[in-house]
């Protein structure tokens, strides 16, 4: 099956109908302008780095479209449209495309939007993709920069899940049953928060998405504002299933400083709280305080008093 | 180096103070809508797979953004803006990334475009990059399924220099050194020919550019419109240089099937030869009628006369 047999066949039908896709045969899409700013994001997943090895196809197509959706949610954007770049190995089956897609369309219904163009390549040993994702946005958006001193800092859900879901997966660690499909699952499938993004535009002073560890993130998010933060280690929200590790030899650096979360980190005005807690049980999602926005530059954790619990080493990079 | 440091020395420059942009240090970028509608198209370029292997910096991004940009000139479109995914191996040394963006910065002023957004990571033994490009067109600017029985076929440029620089850059091909040196520049440096396709739009009835060897492409062209065509092998417009090989074996095949031509491949009403002319001239690019649009099917190659010299396997991919 050739490039242009196998894009008519699996990827033509995620045009969903959109005109200027021209179904992907042309040379390129043609796409009337939106009424509002659009915010484009584009992300890879590489088979090995952002995925397992041997990662299923419907792995690889959740995770990709995932950490894309959660820079849109970053922005406060309602996703719209996206191109997909794939290189597979030389005789990957057809089976494998025909999971993808359906993954694929799977996510892009949930996400409420359609393929326009791409490109299919192969070589190599590893699956290679690329999404870039178009968002809407009203005003413009969410940005990273807007944090102020006294602003608190938030985050949603739990954080450190897929952190510890990788050591799991890998075998380095062991927890119960239960927890340890809960924390692979909330490796494997990342949950964009594209509903508490939108809902955020006006409210929170700056966002970004959780994605390389919760204190290089912060860190980022002050550095934005030339501010630093002081961080309650003790209220940062884990899950059960993290709960039930934490007496594991180096657990808070994971927590702290893993990465894959995908929850968004938002400042907000203290006046912002109760607004907060109303859009917290409206989207039955926990939205918790875990700190505050400092003069300085560091991100200094406490242990809830005054002690100094922050890692040595709290950066993380994919590398 | 870590990829934050790196994005803000080597890439945030090329945003070239695109506001949107927000210098590359957001999750995402926003635009404001265009006036008119706009194009979107992405290609990767792989080291060993679209360039050669130990190809250098400059020539990757030379071709990746050419690539790319050959693909909005088929749609008649002006680059605007555009965001780059770039996957490297471990250690590549700040050197290399020098290189690059100072190649990348050359053809997005050229092209008079800005990069607004992307992604570096980095694993593996090959580079792998991806351009999402932005064009702005006038209405839907130039379609590939607009043939009509009885249009002229046309090719801007001269059609198998890139196919005969391959071989000859891997030494399975000789030729005089002032030919070797045409054809391999022709190979490592297409050029996209923007200026043709916007001056097309109107005046085309159907266009895309010629990538994958001229045979399969105006097949392409003419199964987009449910017709065949005829073609004047003679009249394939071939350089000085790939003249000077025209006795060798397998010629016409490399020339009618090999790849990497960039050129564009489009139908006209016979009435618009006089503009056509007008605009080659204005151009300064050669434009040559090869053949026209018939009813049926085939791609048919005639010598001229009436023998048939189409080759037996018309179609190449990149496998």
């Amino acid at each position: 099956m050739d490039e242009h047999a196998r894009i008519s066949r699996f990827f033509a039908p995620l045009t969903a109908g959109e005109p200027g896709s021209y179904q992907l045969s042309d040379d390129a899409a043609v796409l009337l302008p939106p009424e509002t700013p659009f915010v484009i994001t584009t992300d890879s997943v590489i088979e090995g780095t952002h995925v397992m090895l041997k990662a299923t196809a419907t792995q690889i197509a959740q995770k990709l479209v995932r950490r894309n959706l959660s820079d849109l949610a970053a922005m406060g954007a309602k996703p719209w449209r996206y191109t997909l770049n794939i290189h597979t190995p030389p005789r990957t089956p057809e089976s494998w495309f025909a999971e993808f897609v359906r993954a694929l369309g799977e996510e892009q219904r949930k996400a409420g939007m359609v393929l326009v163009g791409g490109d299919t390549t192969s070589g190599g040993t590893l699956v290679h993709t690329t999404l870039t994702c178009f968002g809407l946005v009203k005003s413009t958006g969410l940005r990273r920069n807007g944090a102020r001193v006294g602003d608190d800092i938030y985050v949603s859900g739990t954080i450190g899940d897929g952190a510890l879901g990788l050591p799991l997966l890998l075998g380095h660690l062991e927890a119960s049953p239960e927890a340890t499909a809960f924390l692979t699952d909330r490796y494997h499938l990342p949950q964009p928060r594209l509903t508490l993004g939108q809902n955020l535009c006006g409210l929170a002073t700056a966002a970004l998405d959780c994605s390389d560890g919760l204190l290089q993130d912060v860190h980022r998010l002050c550095e934005a504002a030339g501010l630093g933060a002081r961080l309650n280690r003790d209220a940062v929200p884990l899950s059960p299933a993290a709960r039930s590790l934490m007496e594991t030899d180096g657990f808070w650096t994971t927590v702290l400083t893993g990465g894959d979360d995908y929850e968004l980190i938002f400042t907000a005005a203290p006046a912002a709280a109760p607004q907060l807690r109303e859009l917290s049980l409206r989207l039955q999602l926990p939205i918790t305080k875990i700190g505050v926005v400092e003069e300085g530059k560091e991100v200094v954790v406490t242990d809830g008093g005054e002690a100094d619990v922050t890692p040595v080493n709290a950066g993380w990079e994919y590398s």
